[in-house]
């Protein structure tokens, strides 16, 4: 990480995995055809606060969009940055309401997001972090920038949630999921007749709701989040980027093959 | 509320006072010069969760902006509709990194509104709330549309938050208003060289900072804020949606005079 990239035309992208928050920008990118350099960050790892990259993305977060020297560290607004700052096909309608419903449904589904990440912290992320040995997680955490954040992770580190909060994420999850269903009893895509940062955004974190949360992938629950899924995975952008993963989103490859529509799947570097 | 507004070109505002989220689309078109209709639904009163109201709005949440007969319910991507659908002087930078400054600060102002709301509940709608008898409460609450939403109206109207979840959220306004001061570093607005929804969306939330906040409100403290404050002030836009007020945003005028910008408060009609 001790070149510096990002600084002109080119961009880079700092991030996890394409999943959720972390998959956003590489979705988007590779959907509109852009050549950028990608820096992998391991969040299970902690590498989001290591002084490298702090450096170059004070928040210690994930995605960070380094373009023309301009550090973009918000993931949503973010895409909305690279859609219009870059060529290729549009991901934004045009029409003002169209706007407004593609600006809510992203904005519903970062909130679905944290019901997901409750699941996702008790499926993966948590076993990952709670598997390193006491001393290197306290290594790890002692290098966390602020204290505010060192405060939560070091909670989150130890956190295991109860019964009754995984049951209530679940519900939040399956009620998101009817709304989605609903939008898309009026066309292919959530937002009017084009595929838009709404589709891509909301994919990015609903990609493995077959794998996670079987009982609402079922033709009876949701027929259409399924046809969705499909004509995502479907999508050379969206196989380009899961053959960008090295971790979690590698079970990309069998949820598509089990929905019927395998994504070529590429020998990795 | 029994005539259907907003069905054509004419738009229709249903909201409380410009106070917080409720201010933001009457301050965004009087800056464009829109004519609308306002709808005036009290918030202490439970207004929103009237039958008539829920029938136009289902999620029974204020402000709503209804135009050619659609609905928009989410703050600020209705902000940015308004901008963009109606005539008027462009609210939002051309220059898409500008553009992403713009909806960040507004992401983050919408977060930093959770602070402010803790002690808005504290200091105004909690004792407004409060001031209730048992009985007319409890009809109010009965009335709300959805099981989760009368638990939480239920919790809220008894809450009252311990001394140190308060001094939280008063230091999180004064780092908010320290990330401000940083800000107008650069220039006169919040984002690049123009009056932007970034200000007028900041400004609906934080114009009573000086009553509410004055250890903040200091020229020790955040100089360039307060003349911000000012310069926002002084818009006949911002006087004439002040003088739309009824109940806590009256308060506008005596902070303006405070601040040495009065703006003329017109006999109600």
């Amino acid at each position: 990480m001790t070149e510096t990239l990002g600084q002109g035309e080119r961009p880079a992208v700092y991030t996890w995995d394409p999943n959720s928050n972390s998959g956003k920008p590489l979705f988007v990118l590779n959907e509109k055809g852009v050549d950028f350099d990608y820096r992998y960050i391991s969040l299970p790892d902690f590498e989001q606060h290591a002084p490298e990259y702090v450096a170059i993305n004070p928040d210690g977060t994930v995605p960070a969009l380094v373009h023309r020297g301009r550090v973009f560290a918000e993931s949503t607004p973010m895409c909305e940055y690279i859609d219009k700052a870059f060529d290729g096909p549009s991901l934004t309608p045009d029409e003002p309401e169209a706007r407004y419903r593609m600006r809510d449904r992203c904005r519903r589904t970062d909130k679905a997001a944290e019901s997901l990440s409750v699941i996702g912290w008790h499926l993966h992320l948590g076993p990952m972090v709670r598997s390193k040995s006491p001393e290197e997680l306290a290594r790890l955490i002692a290098r966390i920038p602020t204290q505010e954040r060192r405060i939560s992770w070091e909670t989150a580190s130890k956190a295991t949630f109860s019964e009754a909060q995984l049951a209530d994420a679940r519900r939040r999850v399956g009620d998101y999921v009817k709304e989605l269903e609903a939008d898309l009893a009026h066309g292919l895509w959530l937002v009017g007749d084009e595929y838009s940062l709404a589709d891509i955004l909301t994919f990015a974190n609903f990609y493995a709701l077959p794998a996670g949360y079987p009982e609402f992938a079922t033709d009876g629950y949701a027929p259409r989040v399924l046809d969705w899924l499909r004509r995502i995975y479907a999508r050379p952008a969206t196989a380009k980027t899961f053959n960008m993963a090295r971790s979690i989103a590698r079970r990309a490859f069998g949820i598509a093959a089990n929905l019927g529509c395998p994504m070529m799947e590429l020998a990795h570097a």
